[in-house]
């Protein structure tokens, strides 16, 4: 899983109240902490209270804004940030956000992350009444919306616009004077707020907070929404029914290990995924040594070795170097793109009855050239753990599995894939046990585990134009 | 002038019916060829019949397709371009053409050369019926117009919406399978018709049909319409009233040369407008020779040399190498913009007597600039003769001329101007003589003379806002 | 130290006898498991038998070669490579290498990892006999010394210059036939042998020949020379004598852990490191948790954790998106560097006493940096365990340290450097346990330890004039 | 030939005593000034008379020194600068110049026009004695010479080495504190001195001179060596036989028209040889109309048209934008070369008799695709005229011509010539003419010929490793 580049996910930043304008650079930092949840382009958009200014382009935040002088224009003391996922189509230069558009009362930009499984509809809705689209996103119809309702303040505006759209939306949205903040019924995607000195601060994610040493004040309620202006700050609520669904993949694999959920840090929910694999593999399994996959796995790695008192070490070193651009120029070369990222330790691995940690399966392909490599290290047994359940739905609230053909659990038993990889044992996490697990930080009912079980929240059940994409 | 810049215009060409996925090629050549027009940006969206694929970019046409896999992705039998002015606004980006969107129909792109005198309402109607906006452009609310009409087919939505637009506008429309060019009642910008073999192709110049080996066949007339498809090509009228009205400063100063206009070569204008020049300019002026402000006034000048028997010299050298980076890290180099462009000829202007022609004044400051160098050289007398009337008013039309209180004819007289200039003599052409000199080319009552004179065309009077800008 | 970029070392890659041209394939895929060794600039040299081809650029191996068409020219069935080390001399461009000169016996590339300590005196000498120098580097002496040998032919060519340099030395010197291996009489930097069918490689570390599956055959030897042309593969000895001094600090801190010396993985050496600090330490800590910082301590305190029981856990989380170009628009945000690069993991620190496995110290200044963002975790005590002994001295072989002035070492005792840092404890692995525990790989006398201790080996005794840099 | 882009020569600068660090900018706009003479890189090299600095890269001036930061690190009083011919060698980077060396007596850097015939010699030799060489310059052959040699001081050491060197050289040389600049005993290339202020100034055309507001003071003799440092300046004669040999080729078409010679500007030449090719080619032709093919030919046909009494007319319009880049998808576009660089002006041609000047004839395919593009223009007759004799022989001094095989005039007579063209008639200049009307620069004596004649200078007679290409 570590290998398999699920394409997804965006992270969204918000400020509001910067001093010295601030407002841009805070949100640098913001994206900067959160760039695993993007990797394709990086953006800001900020205002000093009459005029917006604008800058994005495809690339890692660093590359993006490599320049001093990207600062310069990027004036004010508000602004919303994007980081997004890589992808190739031919019109993704058109998809950066935020996207940044005029209305008749004045310019809106808007940074969301999540997906609308009534995109479909919308759309079509729109577009028969004469609306044009430049843009393949999500953000647009819900800038349309917005654009669209005939409400009078822009406040009631997204409201109406936000409660149209179903499925799952973080979204940052910014006038020339205002931001407001909205998370969706479901609170499928992460939405926290923090203050760093009076200045308001919203991110996807709590790493974001830690670099910018912001004090965390809140998660952002599903179906919440924040105002910020000259004003303060207000609360509001969506009117519309609540149904809490936090995306359970969000601690499997998503999220920074030392972000945090209510209170709790993801990295310790992994380690509890870790201590409850223990316990069921325990069952089977009689080894040596337990190594993770690093370093998405390393946390559950030491919960399993914690519970099972098998020695942790380290098999698997990652090369961090590997960036966007390797060629193979020798396409004989095999199983290098795991290869390029992992070399074993040969002594660790050798003789000895191996577990491996991982997070996911799945596809299954990576994995498999990952057992080659390591039985190069000739160990005695190798004995595959996966701190979560099968992959086996689709998602259609922003996270980008490939098809349910490709899911490899679709098509083979734990035994067979088992067989397939050639090693000594497979075990899975329960869902019992992995919800059990993150119970730790919501409560058991307030969990999305649709992809693991096919059980999609009931107040956005997907239809059949429901696509996987992320804005 | 041939100094001043002005960014105007811009340059459109379309094609349908190239065999081999051609078309996006034969673009790339015909915006080559009409770089002139624009070079700012330059973009290409072309369609197979089925999808559509587009590559822009800021940057000159060699720069933007600078490697040959630009054209991979470019399929299709059908294409439209863009070249546009440079400039320096923070969201120039956003409005790189073609302009391509979704519709409910299908996707549009829109290649659009001109300026509308009633954007400005049309816009704010268009946001009051919550349309938004991602670009700055005229064009873009063309494509809002053609989405939001009620007719059924493209062709009626187009003329629908082309009927609602006031001002120039030489546009090329894109649907996944069908080319509309459609020239404003005015006709204020040019636009031909060309084959090569059984492939429509339209340009704003014809000097892009020379490149291609294309077949002229002719000009599209004002509040004509022409639509190709698989079914052939149809020509429309578009039913509002029509008023000749074509840019004389097309023949001054921004055609190329070797382009025809109702086939005559602009550059056969030009030494008309040399000649004219030559009998006012003899009443007052004596001269050893006559020398051009290379290249744009070459032909002027070799007019005015023919008509009144002063021989022609060259006594400026062009250096055609400066580039748009050209950085002056010595502040203190004074006049440098005229010396890394020009340098006299010393022993040509030595002791004698010179005409120089250049083909417009618009700020001045440039040619006291160029009249210091010339100075260095020891002439014993300058002469100034310009092959276009005083520049005094704004065009509202396409042409981006700076502020009425920037063009220096607002401000001195004739007189004035030469004793500021300290030049031995300045002459204009007058209005008069220049139209009958044009008139080569189309009825006299045909043109637009509005910067010189005032008179604008009136079906289309300025309104207070109106804004000059090419899209 | 993980976070204080010692600026040094290079690596080297060498092939002999590649099929199909992919020499220079093979070394692409050789730099880059070597990015580590040195990420300033990139090159490879190859040779077709008959001519040689080159192509070298400032930055990362995946930058410098990021089209496949580098590869066209790089034809060949030998070449070497190098990666060089960052740093900011104006001249750096020049010092790329391989350095690829023409001599009167044809062409010569060499690629150079180390450091020669009489350098300043055999450039003198050579200048004075009217040799003149485009680089900075140590390489071009050895060139000249080779271009200048009387002898016949260029094996005993080779032998006559590196006879006459002194210090560190492992290259790789190609003409249009031959390829010579050659590794100083100290053997202060690792160099070794592998074949991949009947191709002959050779590389700085052994993990370049896991990436390409090449079965390692041996560790070239102090003083040894190999030689690779059509005849096939011989060995030579330089007629020196031998003193093997292989550096520590390759151990402690530069090699990849998944490197093999003797056999040995230099991972493993490094958890006897933790090992030994453990036994060391525990006279003094009592402590609840070990962390390393990740990721060149993680074995050391693994070997910490075990040797110790203390439970191992992962304290610290490391964002490796951190790249060359990051800009810090706001000069305001404290410790910055190391909080860009590191968050804590909340509550694995809290109320804790904390042991922290760091690979050594330098100048101090980011360990207090990390120091601090630990504290805001909150632990009860922190322990701060360095699995190296203090570095207190200059190196002349290669290591690119501060100067004796800014090692923290040499003007803080521990206990100093303790309270300075605001920690509970603070413990160097001392010189003999390092050793001892190195000798897994080594004969205990078969090392240099000079930056601890001050012992230069003593046939090459530092100079006035050694400098220190690596070629 | 305006066409066939003669792949030569290179352009040299030199400024001592400049205030303010001013040196290195002074040579960046007298590089520019001289851009025609070289394509392919651009470097300068300053000094403060400590430290020496230098910048230089692959590309035209303006985009080699596209940041102002360039000249940060540029400092000094001294600089010397380099503009190169474009050409695609794989070595191609390590050419640029100047050329940077560190010598026994401190930093040397060369900039150097022309070609060496005693190159081959010297190199084997220098290399037979253990010199190394990193470039394929004739420049670097010089520095070894002078850092070999046995005298004391660097003047001294420098006429030694020029002593040693035959054939083309104009060059500047630059240490810590003195420049040199030298010009061969022939004069093969320009070479001129001029003050702005206090500070001297040495360019290879005096067009550089201009936009410096400089004074032009005199010609480097053939021959002459000049010094400047802080003692003054002074003149000294190479102790070799002088020969006067001015390449004619620089007044047929090199140099730029507004350059000097003997205080003559190279255009007023130009148009001698246009009256004296009226001449000669009016015994047999009769025409309506004069066009050159500009830019080149323009004043060459200004003179054919005032001898002729031949109306001039621009007949042919050049297109600036074309750049370095330009690709060309299509690969079925006839012609193309030729067709993207110019158009005909329609009508000025139609029906008329046509004198067609051009500067010279190398290859001829050029020309023969330019006829066919005059040919659809429909003109009644065409004349090609050449002004200047049919290149025959290889040049070893500096200019890059094709192989002899390659020079069509090798292959056909004038007749043949015109019969292929499929014109009316081809004139040449003769060589008598050509000579008799460049005397107005220069003695007619003190001319080259050798391409049009094969009369080499005695002094410097071809070998047959004498080779042709430029520093």
């Amino acid at each position: 899983m570590s290998l398999e580049n699920i394409k997804d996910f965006c992270g969204i930043f918000g400020v509001f109240g910067a001093p010295n304008d601030l407002a841009s650079k805070y949100t640098y930092y913001g994206l900067y902490a959160q760039q695993h949840r993007g990797q394709e382009s990086a953006g800001i958009v900020s205002s000093d209270g009459e005029k917006v200014h604008s800058y994005m382009k495809m690339g890692l935040v660093n590359d993006v804004f490599k320049k001093a002088e990207s600062f310069e224009k990027l004036k004010g003391h508000m602004a919303i940030g994007h980081v997004r996922y890589s992808t190739t189509g031919e019109s993704s230069e058109f998809n950066i956000q935020p996207l940044l558009v005029k209305t008749g009362f004045g310019h809106l930009a808007i940074a969301h992350n999540g997906n609308l499984i009534n995109a479909h509809t919308l759309r079509k809705d729109l577009e028969s009444q004469g609306s044009i689209f430049r843009t393949t996103t999500d953000s647009e119809i819900l800038i349309h919306l917005i654009a669209k309702s005939k409400f009078e303040n822009l406040e009631d505006k997204i409201i109406d616009a936000v409660s149209q759209i179903k499925g799952a939306f973080s979204v940052a949205i910014m006038s020339e004077t205002q931001l407001f903040i909205v998370r969706d019924p479901n609170g499928f995607r992460p939405l926290s707020y923090a203050k760093k000195d009076s200045t308001h601060i919203f991110a996807s994610e709590t790493c974001a907070f830690d670099l910018l040493d912001a004090e965390f004040i809140k998660e952002i309620k599903p179906g919440e929404m924040i105002i910020v202006d000259s004003d303060g700050v207000r609360e509001k609520e969506i009117p519309v029914p609540k149904n809490p669904s936090f995306c359970i993949f969000e601690l499997v694999y998503f999220s920074r290990p030392d972000s945090k959920l209510n209170g709790e840090c993801v990295d310790k929910v992994r380690r509890k995924f870790g201590k409850k694999l223990a316990e069921e593999a325990l069952k089977t399994v009689d080894a040596d040594i337990v190594i993770s996959v690093p370093d998405s796995s390393n946390t559950a790695a030491l919960g399993f070795a914690s519970a099972s008192n098998i020695k942790f070490e380290i098999g698997l070193i990652r090369n961090h170097y590997i960036g966007r651009t390797f060629i193979n120029p020798e396409q004989n070369m095999r199983d290098l793109s795991v290869k390029l990222k992992f070399n074993t330790v040969g002594g660790v691995l050798k003789g000895r009855k191996v577990v491996v940690v991982d997070d996911s399966i799945v596809r299954g392909t990576t994995l498999k050239k990952l057992v080659k490599l390591l039985k190069k290290a000739e160990p005695k047994e190798i004995h595959i753990c996966i701190s979560s359940p099968p992959v086996k739905h689709p998602c259609y609230y922003g996270m980008n599995f490939p098809t349910s053909e490709e899911l490899i659990a679709n098509h083979m038993s734990p035994a067979e894939l088992k067989d397939w990889l050639k090693v000594d044992s497979l075990t899975y996490l329960s869902v019992e046990s992995m919800v059990e697990a993150a119970e730790v930080s919501l409560d058991k009912s307030g969990f999305c585990t649709a992809c693991f079980t096919g059980n999609y929240p009931e107040n956005v059940l997907p239809t059949p134009n429901s696509k996987q994409s992320c804005q």
